[in-house]
């Protein structure tokens, strides 16, 4: 149920402190230490999952439950946009290794570019879907 | 149920063709046409939701678990890691209105860097919680 050695884990738990945004019985949703963006905010379960690949669809389902609420109040409160962001996997950039869902509410389009840079050099789409389907 | 207007919705009702990877009876799955990245794949509701704002729970929470899927499918394939992106409102970059969440598998590290450039020049933290709890 807890990882000893998960920063997030200890959240939860509150032998760390963190400026929390909304809880209830299974997430919790706090601002991102980073100061990156006004209301850069986190949405974790809080069972200790690494990642969504190994999350259970119970918590899974609980956590975007409580982004869209988040979400909702940040509109509420006048922010007119968000992008939500997940990491799962270090090559994807992940850090901390206790699922987290990024909020990143915008007040106006200028804020930031959440919108990755690529390649732009994929192969053609029959090709990829030859590979890639279920 | 259906926008007639909707780019996805037509995907949904097969009135637009699409590389679909996977489908259920409430979601689909399949690859984006930007060719930005091998693998980049769109999860959507097959019921019409502008986006998370709006999405009501059950859709949401069926996007999420075919989001999963998805992912872990990819990871069978040979992935690493995957990002996971939604924009929600046009300042957020959303560009179809219709609810769809990204999912950019990576094969390694260098494939593509998914986080946002901030200008990172938030306020203090305690400063954004008193604007921002609930």
């Amino acid at each position: 149920m807890k990882d000893n050695d998960c920063i997030f884990c200890k959240i939860v738990n509150g032998e760390c402190p963190s400026y929390k945004i909304f809880e209830n019985e299974y997430t919790l949703a706090f601002l991102d230490i980073s100061k990156d963006t006004f209301g850069h905010t986190l949405v974790i379960p809080k069972k200790h999952f690494e990642n969504v690949f190994e999350c259970d669809d119970f918590y899974l389902q609980e956590v975007i439950k409580t982004t869209k609420l988040v979400a909702n109040h940040y509109k509420n409160l006048g922010f007119k946009a968000v992008n939500i962001l997940n990491a799962s996997g270090k090559e994807a950039g992940q850090s901390v290794f206790h699922l987290h869902f990024h909020i990143l509410p915008k007040m106006d389009a200028t804020d930031f570019d959440a919108w990755p840079k690529f390649k732009n050099d994929a192969e053609d789409l029959e090709s990829q879907w030859n590979k890639l389907k279920m």
